[in-house]
């Protein structure tokens, strides 16, 4: 079904009010879910509210903390998330690392025991809005084999990177593994077979089989080196925050085990060279394919989320009606209450 | 022919020396090129020296300075490289950063006007050495088109990553192109075929003809993601240096240009968890093909760094040649003499 965005992020807030968070921050873990819709990356939508809901309604995500605050230095940021929703600890610490790098040029955040980001590329975006350039990096649980190796050891764990630029910044947002096992889940859902290379089963057999590659493990993007790549920032991850290395994390896919991820962000200001011409003569080049004009990081998912911001998302009718009745099992005298008691609590959480 | 390591890197002194390079800087960029021939990357080693001595003599490449900083913060280093030698000037930065680092926990330097660094990992290397981690970028001229793209618009862009890890640092250090330009010169010296998908030719057609790509363009690895991620890195380290985007870089592949290119390094302190154990199990993976180990990235090249330690390098005939060429065009007097004057200007060069 078609919704529009309006109503979706209405819809997700009250869901998530319910669940006894605040409404700022409801917005805040709304908006970014209902980002991804926009941008047609429903791995990342709002699919995942429901388990978001069980998971604090398990304990295992604080549905009021936006982490607290160690400043190691002026422009080192240390977060304990303290198992809160991932949007607003991730947001409340990218706001104090921005002001710092306006100040001295550089500062990063290092963070852990968060919830899950959603799309990272939101926050990368969210710099660049602010006229710095971003590095940005999280870990996940390990579904990616090494390459040349026959298991799950490595988290797809993505790179985003956002530059300033107008009318709308260069904003990469690539997770390391050659697909994402939403991907696979939806190929095994619809039958459909995966291409050859991009999944082993649980044996280490490649396989095309979406069910079997759902207990295997997804290829790494780009061979030897995208394998590479994906370690290197895993490890950079858990070096620098203190997080527990991939093949260790927990708490992203499932509704019982506390977040162990690491978020890393990174903030530089610089000599704030345009580099908005330099995009276009991208554009520009001569295409392959006179039907396929080259495009820049973060070009179609700008178009998309224009789009959406007229004709609203596609929604799958399943999840809509569960969303539905998630807001339906929160009388809304409880929600107003609940509502309240959370707006109280995170005062804290301004800065 | 086979040169112990100890040999290649004086006779690389001698000529830099020769060329009116102070000892000490002279040693650094030696080390660099040597390093890369112990690694097996030779593209990266001793056949970049004949171009440095003519870059000197056509006043492109500084042989004394080691550039000029300017700290915008504690924590963020501006440097102008003054077309001074690529590992002197970078060398002399991150000196300075990771003492930076030490203090507040992350530091930055932003480089101009900088001649070629060699390998970019060994930077990377240097930085795990402190027992920091270490993302280092640095751009180059336009030799990859870019996803769809039929000509040559992007760098080859690397990335250098490195996280200490005992008994040797995790580093990271790749291309984002899918080959090398030097391995298309070296397939089509001896006159054997690109694979297919590696290169396009000067009017955009796909194209297995080395010589034919030589005019043409590099595919990015890893299509469409590795795109981004080349063009992604080279618009952060352009915005944030201030150097001229991809497409306009000249001068570490040419005799005539002064270098436009970009460097940029961030320096991490961090929870310093160890990552050494999970490298290990890494390497445990059952492997898909029993005879060929998981590895991380480096080990390959510590390996050949090791055994090139006992057994020396393997160099072109015709390239030892012309370095004791360029070694006896200049008179030990005069070389001498030269050395001692240089060794006075590098002074300023000491932290």
């Amino acid at each position: 079904m078609r919704v529009p965005l309006a109503t979706a992020r209405a819809l997700a807030t009250e869901v998530l009010v319910g669940a006894g968070v605040s409404a700022r921050h409801a917005a805040q873990q709304a908006a970014v879910l209902v980002d991804a819709e926009a941008r047609q990356v429903p791995s990342h939508g709002l699919l995942r509210l429901p388990r978001l809901v069980r998971r604090i309604a398990g304990g295992v995500a604080d549905p009021r903390t936006c982490g607290s605050h160690t400043w190691l230095s002026p422009t080192y940021l240390r977060v304990d998330g303290e198992q809160g929703l991932g949007p607003p600890v991730a947001l409340h610490a990218l706001d104090a690392v921005i002001t710092a790098a306006e100040q001295s040029g550089v500062a990063t955040a290092a963070i852990t025991r968060n919830n899950h980001l959603g799309m990272l590329g939101y926050y990368a975006r969210v710099v660049a809005g602010r006229g710095l350039a971003c590095l940005a990096m999280t870990t996940s649980e390990p579904l990616v084999h090494p390459w040349g190796g026959s298991r799950a050891m490595i988290g797809t764990n993505p790179l985003a990177i956002a530059v300033p630029a107008e009318p709308q910044p260069l904003v990469l947002d690539m997770a390391t593994s050659m697909i994402s096992m939403g991907r696979v889940h939806d190929h095994a859902r619809r039958g459909r077979p995966l291409d050859p290379g991009w999944a082993l089963d649980a044996e280490g057999r490649p396989t095309t089989d979406a069910a079997a590659a759902m207990d295997g493990s997804l290829a790494p993007f780009g061979g030897a080196k995208g394998y590479a790549l994906g370690l290197a920032l895993g490890a950079i991850v858990s070096f620098v925050t203190g997080s527990v290395p991939d093949v260790d994390v927990r708490g992203t896919l499932d509704d019982e085990f506390p977040s162990g991820k690491g978020d890393l962000f990174i903030v530089l200001k610089g000599a704030q060279r345009p580099i908005a011409d330099f995009l276009d003569q991208i554009r520009a080049t001569p295409p392959i394919n006179g039907d396929r004009p080259v495009t820049v990081p973060g070009d179609g998912g700008e178009r998309r989320a224009r789009a959406a911001q007229d004709s609203g998302i596609d929604l799958d009718d399943g999840l809509w009606s569960e969303l539905l009745a998630l807001r339906a099992a929160t009388d809304p005298v409880a929600r107003a209450n609940r509502g309240q008691a959370s707006q109280e609590s995170e005062e804290s959480c301004r800065l």
